[in-house]
């Protein structure tokens, strides 16, 4: 991976300041798992004004896929409810500028970039519940075996919204039937990170053919007991905008994530019904 | 830019042999122009075997916009045009890997990707005619500014196979008009370069309506007595592939060419007329 780790080897012994300063400062472009431990991290989609309104739609009418921690107004660099210290355009550690769905290139920030009527949307992600799981003593295989998740493309589709559409991605984790019940209690805390999981048991219900094919990330072994359950992921909303082919879309790069200036624990903008 | 620069101050000045080296180990993830002078560098597209050959046909039924340098045996590392020290799954500095036109990751190498269906594509690029320009003493305005060469879709639709179709892409090179003839005669000496350009003048003519709002690169500024000249793009098998949201495409990452062992004075697979 491109990385500034090789140069950095105590970045993740620094204070989260110090780590969002590095990240800020162009210092730091590679992966920021496990930084800023206790901050929330984000999704970033940026699109220009005239998609704005279809996209902030998508998101508000499908909030388990696309759960929105903060919309920009059109052309800050700022989200009220990620906390006073972000700047949207430097603090993701690395940016993808698509046109026209074809990556165009790649940069550390989007000061040369930004235009007044792009809006941006911060979207929640996995990383709150798989930690609230461990700490509960339940595995996470993909973690362990250090690979990407699991994720599928699924017969649930979204609502459209504008040019928005398509089937909802889901990711999976293998967990101990016995202890469903208390993963779906869990998650509910988070409506931000996905919330409770959409989908247990047989893939084929949900449009998925081959658990051990997955179409992002790594397939994960199952141990004796285990069945598969399904979450709403947030290349969901990435899908959907590819999808869409719009003349500009910026996002952060593949796990260089958003990190905001406030706790894992903050709320969606739209609450929903997670029973 | 994500770039082993930064740790390597040396490594424009290394020989080629060295500089490759340094690319295949994955000790260099960033930019390629201007390294390893003479050798021929190619975009690489790679598409699973049941999508070969429809690409492959798109490829040949559109020369100038997809000038094959090379195609590789279902599954292996090699290409035999490209020299024969090439390995397809490490000579590109970075690679990105999508999954139904969704980046998914970033890797410095294939190994850990590779498949036994997975065909390679390597299609020339447009440094070669550009050099050739610049030594006949003809400005590239996007160079001595520093900035991406402007592209735009056009009108031009080109031949379609299988999933692959849509509007060439095309890059623009304000030209004096007193040397227009000229560089047609350069340019035509470089087919795997995409040769002759493919319009002069009106934009319009091409479906272009705005010179100054290019789709990808930057806009550049034009001297008196300069027209805008076009050419046939590497985008376009790009933007024709991510269009068709395959089940997995990988490509290199924008600027970090996959660097031959083989001059740049190659000649294409597909000959075409250029009159």
């Amino acid at each position: 991976m491109t990385s500034g780790l090789a140069q950095l080897p105590d970045l993740f012994d620094m204070e989260t300041t110090a780590q969002r300063r590095m990240i800020r400062d162009g210092l730091y472009s590679g992966h920021t798992a496990g930084l800023a431990k206790g901050n929330l991290q984000c999704n970033l989609a940026i699109l220009p004004g005239e998609l704005a309104d279809d996209f902030h739609a998508y998101c508000r009418l499908n909030p388990k896929a696309c759960p929105l921690a903060g919309v920009s107004r059109a052309g800050e660099a700022s989200i009220d409810r990620l906390g006073n210290d972000v700047d949207i355009r430097t603090d993701a550690a690395l940016y993808n500028i698509y046109r026209y769905g074809v990556l165009e290139k790649q940069v550390n920030d989007l000061k040369a970039h930004w235009r007044d009527d792009l809006v941006a949307f911060a979207i929640g992600c996995s990383f709150t519940f798989e930690d609230a799981l461990r700490k509960a003593g339940i595995e996470m295989r993909h973690i362990d075996r250090n690979v990407t998740v699991p994720m599928f493309r699924s017969s649930i589709e979204t609502v459209a919204s504008g040019p928005f559409e398509g089937g909802m991605v889901v990711s999976m984790r293998p967990i101990p039937e016995t202890r469903i019940a208390e993963v779906f209690k869990i998650c509910r805390k988070y409506p931000l990170a996905h919330g409770a999981p959409v989908h247990v048991g047989d893939p084929a219900t949900i449009g998925i053919s081959d658990i051990d094919k997955p179409d992002w990330g790594e397939a994960v072994d199952f141990s004796s007991g285990e069945v598969p359950v399904f979450w709403a992921c947030g290349v969901t909303p990435q899908a959907a905008i590819m999808r869409s082919r719009p003349p500009l879309s910026i996002t952060h790069a593949p796990g260089a994530m958003l990190i905001a200036d406030v706790g894992e624990h903050t709320d969606p903008i739209y609450p929903y019904n997670d029973n």
